[in-house]
């Protein structure tokens, strides 16, 4: 594990990403990666307050600083107080500022990885952010870093004993089928098998293809996306020297003797990831970014408006990111 | 559980069907139903003889000589010996007869329930059958008797426990989205919720729509069929006093926690449904189809032409289909 700590961007004060946070620093083990939080101290501090667990915060002023018997934050201010499960365009500037402090811990050497809490696109929006996600905005910040593999962003969603990258990420499904292009699936393959290598430490990965019609459109009677753009990417692949199936029916994929017989699956479609993965791990799934100058990964939810300042709100994931981006952080070296 | 027997058609006999039959009488219970194979006398002897189990094979002449000790069979001679692996057209008239031979037998109430093994389009198409597949055929033959309920067929898998029907099914997925209207979920609706009453004894089913679009569309941003279609369908299954809840974003409907939420979901599209099916029961899942006059169930399965004669498959899916077959009849009486 990297002696370097982990930044952990705020997200939303109005979600349940601080509540989180205190939860997971609150359960941590002996062996778990020390983190600090990039976000407005205050408002952490309000966090503990409302859970039912006695924390210790403690404001550093660098990265370096960071302890694990303490829970420790970089000070970024909120333009105004959270209200939990009240986005508010205000909150914008200092969520967008602490997810760029955290790239650029990344990027000098002060921290080890980036694990980003849950944001919500209309408190950013407002905020004049112009990206599609988190992701993209992590990409376009990290751009000028140097990096010696095929560049993503892709987005790969990781359970106990399933991974899978995905092709169209947020489409809706009728446009789906037509942003598929062979070109985009060679490129994910080629990033998740060099991620798979270096982050993963899997030497010759195994890389299953999803078909995106059912029965894997036999034969062209269910479609032909299998036939004109799956296969035709999947052989470009193989001709690379990688280990990549053709396209295989989704239905038959996922299951554990299937899921013993690869290292990840490569899928078309949102839904046709998330839908095994959250189903087999629903709580415990992280979300990595492939093919980055650095290591990012974050928990699979969103915000929880619904449930913010509850308590109610479970950390498994957060911990499952931190721990990911500690072990991807320490193979990279 | 019903007295009578329940008959089985033999599907393709150049696939697994016949050998499964075989295993599965060979590995009956004493509280497993009694069956009885329509199909060929001499390539069920065939099966038998190609497996290292040893069983007593009967011809009978009705369906109510079935006994419990023997495997029964209805003769329906094959037109020409069948080679494994190998579907031969030659075999579609007799593949045909079996079925409406296993539909009769239910419509004399001489057999409770019919259980059909797989067959290849291939050899059906090339004799003339002119339907999308078996349980379009099945439908037809038993259009003209009496039913109470609204009428299907919908097509609903069955796995330990979750239980699953399709608005669409054999659809290429960048045609699914276009079929999907909401007469369509409203009759699968329908059918789905008087099946779970009569046939699985649930007196008040819960069920759950499942959104077509990631993030059930983000409120339109990322499609708009739940708006448009989907939520419109629930109200007006809820306005007939069904509890049915409005689309719910696929992949946080399969969990563990959220299936105990509902009694059965009604997917979009085939992969939607079958991706949880398999990934949570691969080999036990059952095909049932609801909304017709006579009982009938499927293992969830092809032919499995790559393995057939090679005493591989497993019969745990059509034991299944077996089991519950037997139960829905016993439930209508």
């Amino acid at each position: 594990m990297s002696a370097k700590p982990i930044a952990v961007s705020m997200g939303d004060p109005a979600g349940v990403g601080l509540e989180i946070a205190v939860r997971a620093f609150h359960a941590r083990g002996a062996h778990d990666p020390v983190f600090y939080l990039i976000g407005d101290a205050d408002a952490l501090a309000r966090a503990a307050a409302r859970l039912d667990v006695s924390v210790q915060i403690a404001v550093i002023s660098a990265p370096g600083a960071a302890r694990a018997d303490e829970l420790c934050v970089l000070h970024t201010p909120l333009a105004a107080p959270e209200r939990c499960g009240a986005p508010d365009p205000r909150h914008g500037p200092a969520i967008m500022a602490a997810i760029a402090a955290g790239v650029r811990a990344c990027a000098s050497g002060e921290a080890a990885a980036l694990v980003t809490l849950p944001v919500s696109k209309a408190s950013l929006y407002a905020a004049g952010f112009a990206f599609p996600g988190q992701t993209e905005f992590v990409a376009h910040l990290a751009r000028d870093m140097e990096y010696s593999g095929p560049r993503g962003p892709v987005m790969m969603l990781a359970a106990r004993d399933l991974k899978v990258a995905l092709v169209t990420i947020h489409t809706p499904l009728s446009e789906a089928p037509q942003a598929l292009t062979c070109d985009r699936i060679v490129a994910v393959g080629r990033v998740l098998v060099h991620a798979l290598q270096r982050d993963f430490a899997i030497a010759r990965p195994r890389i299953a293809l999803a078909a995106l019609n059912p029965h894997a459109g036999e034969g062209g009677a269910l479609g032909r996306e299998e036939i004109d753009i799956i296969n035709p990417a999947a052989a470009l692949l193989r001709a690379e020297g990688h280990d990549v199936s053709d396209a295989r029916p989704a239905d038959a994929l996922f299951h554990e003797e299937a899921r013993a017989t690869y290292d990840a699956v490569i899928a078309m479609y949102h839904d046709q990831g998330l839908i095994p993965i959250k189903t087999l791990d629903f709580w415990g799934a992280v979300n990595v970014t492939l093919g980055l100058p650095i290591v990012r990964t974050s928990p699979d939810h969103g915000t929880g408006f619904d449930i913010a300042g509850q308590g109610r709100a479970r950390p498994d994931s957060f911990i499952a990111a931190l721990r990911m981006a500690a072990d991807m952080a320490a193979r990279r070296g």
